[in-house]
């Protein structure tokens, strides 16, 4: 079940390294400051010829190996960044985050062509996407998730909050948010490694039937049920969302949103419809952005094929209005993502040693770009996190206030 | 500048009612009753034919006095039912409200074409339309407002709160969502009677630009500051917000939504890009709808010309997607407003008299009609009242809790 992704072709290699940088090597270095040019970084070529930031020090060094990483990066920046990282043609010296904040900073304000394909993500898709990313080995998310094995945004209510207690503090909120009552039947739709699933059951007294179609995932989350002695009331079926069966009182969807692309709403939507009852209510916890903007294409290749983080709007028109569900509460968490990104990258270059062990050099490279890239886009306001709270129109059986 | 509402022709006069109803009447009675099968009513013709409903007691007695107002009523409900109402040719007997939400709970699940269009509010058509609602007098308001004529939406942090308790719970909440603090800067774009503006500057300690074009409005806020004390804080605009200049660390709107057409919605994302510094925020608070329907056509006509309550979807993507702003946090407060209306429609049967006085009988009763309706419109999930709160994409001086 290990999957490595250093796998593809090592198109970076430095067999044909020139001893000397050309003119052309320069302008074209020079080209990719100019498309960054309020950034604070230095630009190293593998000769040592370097181009400094315009004013004040640099944050970090950006030094490409060979012309193949700096051509590739002119070419497609957006892609080559992260494939030039991951192979070692490109180096980066000084605080990785620091450096990506830069990067992140000049591109907000930069429009970028909508020129790449997002496909439908059809059931057999869906599952391939997510045995790319989830089935990488419950082994290697211990590495450096909490101990619950939580991996979506936690909820920080405090600056000293542990990662553990803002997990905790996360799944209380969705269950005060939803308002669960003893009894109540939930329906759960991406469930991870079941955790939220047996929290509603055991601390909120509802009974639980939660989809997953990592089959690893779903395996552990069934063991667990067993072990909190939770199995009579926490189903755990190997399934796609899809196929979501029988009237329930709440749809909750924690993380799962942003694999459904935004042309298989109506069929989430009619989901959500078919499965709550008159007075159903339900929440979607999901990354989003402020604009519809395609996700980072070097991330849909290594990280997450087939995801796309959607705008309010989007969620609205294809997953609310086609049912005429009502939004009742909407909370922006971006902040609380970085915070969580931040505990997870601690952990992961922790435990990088192990992880090189069990994949390679290049999937460490990879997956430290991603989670200080991911953390970034929260922090600088590129990527957002939703939670939204949504009833049926028709019903009054929703929150007066927040606190009662 | 009083406006009487009854000048428009009596189309509805009984000079030609005949003895009996023929079986033309009959049959046009049976399509109303099935056009709301569902709901308990009773129908009754001018000679006492009636049509019961399928099952249980009626709730309400629909009379037609005429057959005018019977055929009026087949052709064209959504804007008939007010018509013949406010001139006297249907009388309704029982609770005007109980028989209006039998009505909604029918009509949500019926789709209704978009035959009607809506017109751009330019500056001088806002105006007209302003003028037409908010100038009646501050006389007439004053009979059923609270006693700060706060003319949207109150909270009711608890069933027992009183309408005037309520406002300035609304109000609060509005600054405290908003984290106001002592020196800023507050744009308001459209701003009643200056109820608000002048709240925030005294207990939250800005300065505020405050703009409406209702000029009877605009006077009597400028005397209330004068007699508080505020002139030097707040500063009262007799001018369209398509005008708003200066740099604004805050720009709230509460109650002008509706009357901004969507296809204004750029001029005003612009107006908020143009008005806000690079760590602006801002709160809008407007009626709304879990998806795109136009208005009550007889509403348009005798209440609220070219006004239109829209999704969130429309705002996200006319008013905030354009220039990147960021969505906070989203609440829906529709109980708060059937609550609110429900107030105020006892205030107004409670000055009736003095209505009729300053008006005429037409007027009391198409207010009476819209009071109530509106109610319905709100506790039956036909209408939405929606406080966004936004800020600059970029900015991280925003709440990380909705507590801190």
């Amino acid at each position: 079940m290990r999957a490595s992704i250093a796998t593809g072709p090592r198109a970076f290699s430095s067999d044909v390294l020139p001893i000397v940088s050309t003119r052309f090597d320069r302008w074209a270095l020079r080209r990719i400051q100019l498309s960054v040019e309020a950034a604070r970084l230095r630009f190293v070529l593998w000769d040592g010829f370097e181009l400094r930031p315009k004013s004040g020090p640099p944050v970090a060094t950006i030094t490409f190996k060979n012309r193949r990483a700096l051509l590739s990066w002119v070419w497609d920046p957006d892609l080559n960044l992260g494939e030039a990282y991951m192979f070692g043609a490109v180096e980066i010296h000084g605080d990785l985050t620091a450096m990506l904040e830069e990067v992140y900073r000049t591109l907000t304000s930069t429009v970028r062509p909508w020129w790449r394909w997002q496909h439908a993500n059809n059931v057999r898709a869906a599952r391939e996407n997510v045995h790319h990313h989830y089935d990488l080995g419950n082994d290697f998310y211990r590495l450096w998730l909490d101990r619950e094995l939580i991996y979506t945004c936690a909820y920080f209510p405090t600056d000293a909050c542990t990662l553990e207690d803002a997990q905790m503090a996360k799944m209380d909120r969705v269950c005060r948010k939803l308002r669960l009552t003893p009894g109540e039947r939930v329906v759960e739709a991406g469930c991870g490694w079941g955790t939220l699933a047996l929290f509603m059951a055991a601390r909120y007294g509802v009974t639980v039937r939660a989809f997953n179609i990592s089959g690893e995932q779903i395996r552990y989350a069934r063991a667990q049920a067993k072990h909190a002695g939770l199995a009579d009331r926490v189903e755990f079926v190997e399934d796609d969302y899809r196929n979501v069966q029988g009237e329930h009182d709440v749809f909750v969807s924690v993380g799962m949103l942003e694999h459904v692309g935004t042309s298989d709403y109506p069929a989430l939507s009619h989901v959500m419809h078919r499965s709550l009852g008159d007075h159903g209510r339900g929440l979607l916890h999901f990354i989003g952005r402020n604009r519809p903007t395609p996700l980072n294409p070097w991330i849909r290749r290594r990280i997450f094929p087939g995801a796309y983080p959607p705008t309010l709007r989007e969620v609205f028109q294809g997953v609310l209005e086609p049912h005429e569900f009502s939004v009742l509460d909407v909370e922006n968490l971006r902040l609380h993502y970085a915070r969580t990104l931040q505990h997870w990258r601690q952990r992961f270059e922790d435990a990088s040693d192990q992880v090189i062990e069990m994949f390679d050099e290049p999937f460490v490279r990879a997956w430290r770009l991603y989670l200080a890239g991911s953390q970034v886009a929260f922090s600088t306001g590129c990527m957002q996190l939703f939670q939204v709270v949504f009833a049926r129109g028709s019903t009054n059986r929703i929150p007066r206030t927040r606190s009662a």
